[in-house]
């Protein structure tokens, strides 16, 4: 597998299976890992980098779980690729700016990852689509437990695993679920969602994750805290949690197609209209157009456009995307081009 | 012929035919004419406004440009009847408002009417299709000639023809083109040429008349003063002024075609991918959408849909148009929603 065949499927995740896959749409789980005799990667010299990125990937040769995988040098690839790879969730933008050694590998689907050399040694991440975080916390726990046995981790009696930033010690556990709330948007119940939210020792975020804003009308709920109690707990308590707001989401979406439909249906059908035949649209717009067009979707108002396209085209009028399809590199004003000629493409 | 076979066809000067016709919507001429022996109608006392009405009744029978015309007196309309029928640029907002006697006379395919008990005791007008004013001024002439030749109307050696306002005395005469000047208006230099024909003498106005908003980016532009010259002279300096502001369009037209083409096909195709799904659509923003489509036809852009659709919309989708359509009385939210649905009838 190359690069750039990870842009002829779709990644797992997108594929809108799963269960509650209206509303979630993935359940993530990461794990930070450490090796035990080599410095955090921001105190470690190129030569110890490079050491990780070695062991790491010895430590992957027979792992059942990530045969065929995709290995990727970071250093050797292109700022557009590590952007596309951004873009699909598989690196961070961390990654994406370093210069320094590190790598990244990603099974068959995309469901595991492993970035190296990111602020932690090895950054384990597995994706599913729908509400599964359970069953995808299994598998990334079965790639941890597999490549624990030929590396040797950092970890402590007294605090687990040992991360480069201490938010991450213990269980150096992550996970998180993709919501997709329009209706808890526009009916302004969102601030008071997210609050309940935070109470409940949760954290929301924006679509690529900490520091980025919500846009589309899309939230990651996830843990704060990832010590003092058993990854299960964790789960066990987001999944609860997200299953309340999936809840909540669902009663706004009645009360709103029972009370506001017509205006509800404008807003869908117009946002369908205007991707069809924009001529010039930016990231931000096509997301939030998008966004409406899926609700409209999951209200089984628009019957003519299936969740597989609305998922593809939200992969795809990602700037790097774009330009990988193209395949070559253009202007923020030639992607806006760019993006409007495929929508119409997808919707015609 | 009754009011409601009035909604079954349009109205000639609709049919986008005439010199011109992509930019030139209609050229429109009228007559102001007062009785030579009856107070102006804001004067004069019920008995002899009714009079007016007999008079002007006995004087259209025979005249061959008036044959199988339509003959509605206005205190027997409904509110929502003489909307429709100022929609249609019939009659005046006067005459929509007034509780007094006064009635209108229309010929076939709308192309000739009178207004009797407006500002004057007779407005008669004539509109077509396209730049043909000329034509439209030989028209109304006619009529004028063979009605005067029945009726004593007001007339001064010194002034020319009476009239109840004095800026109408002399010839009587109003004629106007209305103008579509979208890319005049987006390039911003409709301020100019505005003020331009403002020196040569002539008025500009929103799309019915006096006093109303240019909306759509439809300005009729008209002669300020009735006396002073002839007719003849008059009109010619009106065709000359609307050529003039004909070329300065085109010319916007292929400017913008040839430095932003995108943006204007950005701009025509999101309108009419709105109009073609929107749920919920105001007046104002159908005019102003349809605006835009008609300009993406205008220019070859848009293919699939023709002139007179749009023409049809423009006059379909007004007020008092879609509770004709309907049958019934509808709230602006109510008629909202309709005209929606009409539309998208219309695009599909």
């Amino acid at each position: 597998m190359k690069l750039n065949d990870l842009l002829k499927e779709n990644s797992q995740w997108l594929r809108g299976t799963g269960a509650n896959a209206d509303i979630v749409i993935s359940s993530r789980v990461r794990l930070a890992r450490n090796l035990a005799d080599v410095p955090f990667p921001h105190k470690a010299d190129p030569k110890q980098r490079e050491k990780v990125v070695t062991t790491v990937l010895r430590g992957i040769e027979n792992c059942e779980l990530l045969k065929n995988s995709l290995v990727l040098n970071l250093q050797e690839l292109k700022l557009l690729d590590r952007h596309f790879l951004m873009e699909r969730h598989l690196i961070s933008m961390e990654l994406v700016e370093s210069r320094k050694s590190g790598a990244v590998v990603i099974s068959e689907k995309e469901i595991i990852s492993i970035m190296i050399n990111e602020e932690d040694h090895l950054r384990l991440q597995a994706i599913q689509s729908g509400l599964q975080l359970m069953d995808t916390w299994r598998l990334i726990d079965q790639a941890d437990t597999a490549l624990g046995k030929r590396i040797k981790f950092a970890y402590s009696r007294d605090w687990g695993y040992l991360t480069s930033c201490p938010t991450n010690t213990g269980t150096g556990m992550r996970a998180s679920l993709m919501l997709h709330l329009p209706c808890l948007v526009v009916s302004k119940q969102i601030g008071k969602v997210l609050q309940a939210i935070a109470k409940l020792g949760l954290a929301a975020r924006g679509l690529y994750g900490e520091g980025t804003e919500p846009s589309g009308n899309f939230f990651q709920i996830s843990n704060q805290i990832t010590l003092g109690s058993s990854e299960e707990d964790m789960i066990d308590n987001i999944e609860r949690v997200g299953k309340q707001v999936v809840a909540h989401e669902e009663n706004a979406r009645k009360f709103l197609l029972a009370r506001n439909r017509k205006q509800l249906e404008d807003k869908i059908f117009r946002a369908y209209g205007i991707l069809q035949k924009a001529q010039i649209i930016s990231s931000a717009e096509t997301l939030n157009l998008l966004s409406s067009l899926r609700l409209g979707i999951d209200l089984g108002l628009v019957q003519d456009v299936n969740h597989n396209v609305v998922n593809e085209l939200f992969m795809l009028t990602q700037p790097a995307h774009l330009q990988k399809i193209e395949g070559v590199e253009l202007s923020p004003e030639e992607r806006d081009v760019k993006r409007g000629d495929l929508i119409r493409r997808f919707l015609k």
